[in-house]
């Protein structure tokens, strides 16, 4: 659990920016809170020179401005977003890639055209068997110099709610999250969401490119070809409650009510139930679930805690959904360190009566 | 130069976002690729019921509301603001704190009320020597429970362009850089910009509260009663040029002109030269300065390298101010880890003629 991590990883740390934890108190992620994972670097794209291109096995080959984009029928979705890394400093052992601990997640506003419009439009041919789709970031991994590629089979990308988004929270799409298009697959892990779009390329095959083949998947060692990263796992988190400790972030709470509220989320079925544990998973107790405002979005819960007695406690919080699926209280290992949803838990220490977290002096 | 990251210090690199140093680029930092260093947690401020008092050592103390503040005269001031630990995670012995490469940095217009302007309505004592900012949030450091609070001497308090800032880059402050009031003092070190201001005091001594007396001082040893960490040594950074290794950051550049470009900044006075090295460090010559358009804001620079020769290059970067002050060539350790402005140096390959770095395949 408390494996060092390289200057490497901090590199990554420094630049794939997490949500902090607090900010699970707003509904829609503000600007700048929403998680980031770049695998390369951001690039600088002159929307005025930029145009999508939709071809391969389609009759009528697109290629699309940005206006003629926001020309379309508009379509806007709620959706939360975590990275398929989201955890993978809390395994062991230790993965080295970008090392997020919980924090690898957002809740955003997107507009945009369904894919599914431009799909119909572009005329697919009857051997279309999977979209693959292009971003304009370039780099390498492991030795493969590529531009960043994922694909989605056919009846993911004719799904209802995917977007070719241009807005987000009603802005434009800021240069990091993908300016000036990108997908957004709601239910999915974040690499799924290829930012930066430039190319839809229908194809006849399985795409075999390496966000597929050789990452972005489940496998238990490295001989193990593994199965595919989708959808995202469900997983509850908390607002940490209190106030932090600068270098360690453990907590101080005063004796007394302390309301636990967080987020919860699964990319398979509605969140239907969050438990909370105050003694580090022993026990469990349900929390109070906000209504189901989108399909997509996190749902919002609550948990009325009393801590009465001093001391020092393990908060945790689990997520169900409608599905059946469940967090585990243990992670389980892979290879690339994916998905990572074993309870989270949060070290607070409970004042004596008496104390009180000031207002200012 | 590789020391391990412990997990508390990660979880400081996951909380406190850097610049993505390809947002080099942008001479404006857009939203949410500004630097953030937040102590303890961002507060939960409602903007309706929040009040700026301004009292002490004053003949007539202030409860100014937002609108309050926004009916007065605005002023606009475009400031680069850099925090005091960046570099810190590079310097040797490793010194635990928020662990900074070399990303904490942004560049933002920032309008507000001018400073001088509170203070005047409010009416100096003769005895007034200090003024002390209280921001909203709170949290332990060191065991020394506390709300931020930082102080500025009647002199800088007073200064031209130290502004009450309300907004960012043209919008409302975002949650996380200070909603609804932040304090910006151009040229100071990011420490001294208090956020989510509450609370003006004016004294008649010298304040010693904690980021004073126990952080942000130059200390040799932890005996060693130090000296204050007050403006911005100057510094120079490159947009890393070519692509990079997802895993490493290290550069794929083809071979042939590389145009080197970035930014370069001081708190003591204006940049006056910023040379390039593509050979380490041990020859450097000079980059072209862009005009100087603003007196707080960073000044762009860009140098023509020729890549000729395939191989591993390190590109490094200083700058000069008019005040004579440059970047040394190793860094001075201190206890802190404030400071740390030795020269970036940037790991770049060059290929072989003939190898192009691709459009999408």
């Amino acid at each position: 659990m408390d494996a060092a991590i390289s200057q490497d990883e901090l590199q990554l740390a420094a630049r794939n920016h997490g949500l902090p934890l607090e900010a699970l108190r707003y509904p829609i992620t503000p600007a700048g809170l929403h998680y980031l994972l770049i695998h390369y670097d951001i690039p600088d794209v002159d929307a005025d020179r930029w145009a999508l291109s939709v071809d391969g096995r389609v009759a009528k080959p697109l290629t699309l401005t940005l206006a003629d984009l926001c020309n379309r029928p508009s379509h806007e979705v709620t959706a939360t977003m975590e990275c398929a890394g989201n955890g993978r400093a809390l395994l062991a052992p230790h993965v080295v890639s970008q090392p997020w601990l919980l924090e690898a997640v957002g809740n955003a506003n997107w507009t945009g055209v369904s894919l599914r419009l431009i799909l119909e439009e572009a005329e697919l041919l009857d051997d279309a068997m999977e979209v693959v789709f292009t971003g304009l970031d370039r780099g390498f991994e492991k030795g493969v110099e590529q531009t960043y590629q994922r694909s989605l089979e056919l009846d993911v990308a004719l799904a209802d709610d995917v977007l070719l988004a241009y807005e987000m929270n009603g802005a434009a799409l800021l240069p990091q999250h993908g300016f000036p298009l990108r997908l957004v697959v709601p239910g999915w892990y974040g690499m799924t969401n290829v930012k930066w779009l430039a190319g839809i390329t229908v194809v006849a095959e399985p795409f075999r490119g390496y966000q597929h083949t050789a990452a972005y998947r489940y496998r238990d060692d490295e001989e193990d070809e593994g199965t595919p990263v989708t959808r995202m796992q469900p997983r509850a988190l908390m607002v940490p409650p209190g106030i932090p400790d600068f270098n360690t972030r453990e907590r101080t709470v005063p004796p007394g009510p302390c309301v636990l509220e967080g987020r919860a989320w699964s990319g398979w079925a509605p969140v239907a139930r969050v438990e909370v544990s105050t003694d580090g998973g022993k026990t469990w107790a349900d929390g109070l679930l906000e209504p189901l405002d989108s399909r997509w979005g996190w749902r919002g819960w609550r948990y009325e805690w009393t801590a009465d007695d001093p001391g020092e406690y393990v908060l945790s919080c689990r997520a169900h959904d409608e599905a059946g699926n469940v967090q585990p209280q243990e992670a389980t290992w892979n290879v690339g360190g994916y998905s990572n949803n074993a309870p989270q838990r949060v070290l607070v220490t409970v004042q004596e009566p008496g104390y009180h977290q000031g207002a200012p002096e």
